[in-house]
């Protein structure tokens, strides 16, 4: 058995269930014809059981919100055997108070409390009108500067994605692309018509020359469209590619709005600095963002300087009232950091939790705690 | 110690923290100058832990979600005593995935897992433009087909209020008001300009014609605004002044899009059989409905009668795939439906979730679970 049915599609109610096996890519192939569509929309083909398990995001979620908003309702097998609804079988009110909310416990816990065997996730309408631009900036700085300021007037853009300098110029040789090679700002706006789309794009082309934003880049036909988000979501390859022998670590972060400006041009700072070639990438419209880093890993020094480098920039966006982990999951480096995060008390009413729901720690054990 | 205090503002994060005893018109009216606001927006003035605790809604909620949206970190006493941060002190990303979503968890636990001392709320842009329009139907049926469609069209209402004829007569009487009295919708639009508020509404217009809506009334003057929201939180006491000698007894429950048509008339051919003088309303934009039955208490048939009636609305609702309850938490006359809206594996998992976090059951027992 796959396990790969798209198990229903309730039109009327925007919303389907799907088995492990579905990826947004082929959930939303599946749904072309419905006017409908999925907005988790990650770099990789991902199972959008695997993104509730490690509550993902993608470019999107700056507007319609991270696995966390979407996932109403999954199937779990329970370390005992028992097969639970988290909201109840066959439920999907638009909301509930009824009891705890266990789908939002289970959405990020990464199999640690059981197995997701299916998943239902929140619809939407495609959006009528589409509009893609591409904003080169003279500075890190400038360019988060932009991003707070169009963040604080609540624009509701689709998409706003960041690429430094070192990204943009690899893009380019990865993707056969001719941008600016500066730090450059990706927006997607969507709207149900040309006069609403046109409306928050001219809010936003006045903030980012207020803040020294370059030209604004329009793209209005779908094949450019799709060329520049298709080399957005290679950007581990096209960065991968620009040294041989080299293997890329990654990290992710997510800092609050205020102290995005702040934390970023530091962290880019501290890269420069240490001589390690890394680039730095974000779904900043939603304060999250990705270093990746090209190691030798044989060579041990290179990777204690790595070691320190990410704890430094891990360190600095807690310290900013951040978290260590924008997406994902925490992931086995960084559990170290979860009780810096969440303070003591949390980390062990997690614990708590964990061990009464699978008292034999046979669910997916050592994955999110470095203590019993 | 009255902690009363708005603990903090985070302008630039469009967050704040506040005490038991804030309510969300005391935060407002302190947000007055700023331009944010806090949108849950409750017939009462509840305190803004308390809607917490229990997972409230209110009107804004089709545009803004509800608690479980809106909450970001939550200070909570134990039933050992400790103090912990859901989402760890002081913090305040725009997403984490880093360990379990402890906030989500409490919200609408109703203090069964702890105490809320402090709640994090996220904060908006006051809109720029705000119009408010009442629209009434022929029949019940025809105005949550309205609701439906506008539902179904992605347009982004901020509130979408539905009264029955009864109720509407109701406040007429109440609140001095010269409705036509049928089954009517009450809408109120928000954007940053107002061609962005014109074209949201003259969509929706042209999706109630079609749906045999009667004339469109706007209020464009604040205090005419003012003065039907005002009439709608008092909707309660406008329903009760229509007899003597009587007690309010009200029912919550919420269903998904598709099934509310049916639903609702088949809810209001209920009542009407049952003799009982019971009012409908709802937060429908949000799915969620409220009947208010008037009862004379004393009387055990009628006391009876109204039990049954209620069982046999609630029983429709759980076979229709909605909720038991939209907001406030279940209530204890209804803790009995729980298991027929989880499932007896989802319920024994929240029971194991309270035991190993409340141990000696001291936090507000037998609030949810009619076993243990």
């Amino acid at each position: 058995m796959s396990m790969d049915k798209i198990v229903e599609v309730n039109m009327g109610d925007f919303n389907c269930t799907v088995e492990p096996g579905v990826t947004h890519e082929t959930l939303n192939q599946h749904l072309h014809t419905t006017g409908l569509w999925f907005p988790g929309d990650l770099g990789a083909d991902a199972s959008i059981c695997g993104m509730a398990a490690t509550n993902a995001s993608g470019s999107n979620s700056a507007r319609y919100g991270t696995m966390a908003q979407n996932v109403l309702n999954l199937e779990v097998v329970l370390s005992n055997g028992n097969v639970m609804y988290t909201a109840g079988k066959d439920r999907r009110p638009r909301k509930s108070a009824a009891g705890y909310n266990l789908t939002k416990l289970f959405v990020g816990s990464k199999g640690t409390l059981g197995v997701i065997t299916q998943t239902a996730v929140r619809l939407y309408a495609r959006p009528a009108v589409c509009s893609v631009a591409v904003c080169p900036f003279r500075t890190v700085d400038k360019a988060i500067e932009a991003v707070v300021a169009t963040l604080q007037c609540s624009v509701p853009i689709a998409k706003i994605e960041f690429l430094d300098a070192a990204t943009v110029a690899a893009c380019n040789r990865y993707s056969k692309l001719t941008l600016v090679e500066s730090p450059t700002l990706f927006l997607e706006f969507h709207g149900n018509s040309e006069a609403e789309v046109a409306e928050q794009a001219s809010l936003v082309e006045e903030i980012f020359a207020s803040n020294d934003g370059r030209e604004f880049n329009w793209c209005h036909a779908p094949e450019e469209q799709k060329k520049i988000w298709s080399s957005l979501h290679s950007v581990y390859y096209a960065i991968l590619s620009e040294k041989n022998n080299v293997k890329g670590f990654t990290i992710h972060f997510s800092l609050p709005t205020s102290a995005l400006a702040k934390a970023v041009s530091e962290t880019r700072k501290d890269i420069d600095e240490s001589g390690i070639f890394g680039a730095l990438v974000g779904h900043v419209g939603d304060g999250s963002f990705h270093c990746i880093f090209l190691v030798d890993d044989s060579n041990q020094d290179e990777m204690k300087m790595i070691r320190e480098l990410s704890d430094r920039i891990v360190k600095r966006t807690l310290a900013s009232g951040g978290s260590c982990t924008d997406e994902h999951g925490i992931g086995i480096s960084k559990r170290k950091y979860l009780e810096n995060e969440y303070g003591e008390v949390a980390v062990n009413t997690m614990i708590a939790i964990k061990k009464a729901l699978d008292p034999k720690g046979i669910m997916n054990p050592n994955e999110l705690f470095t203590k019993n």
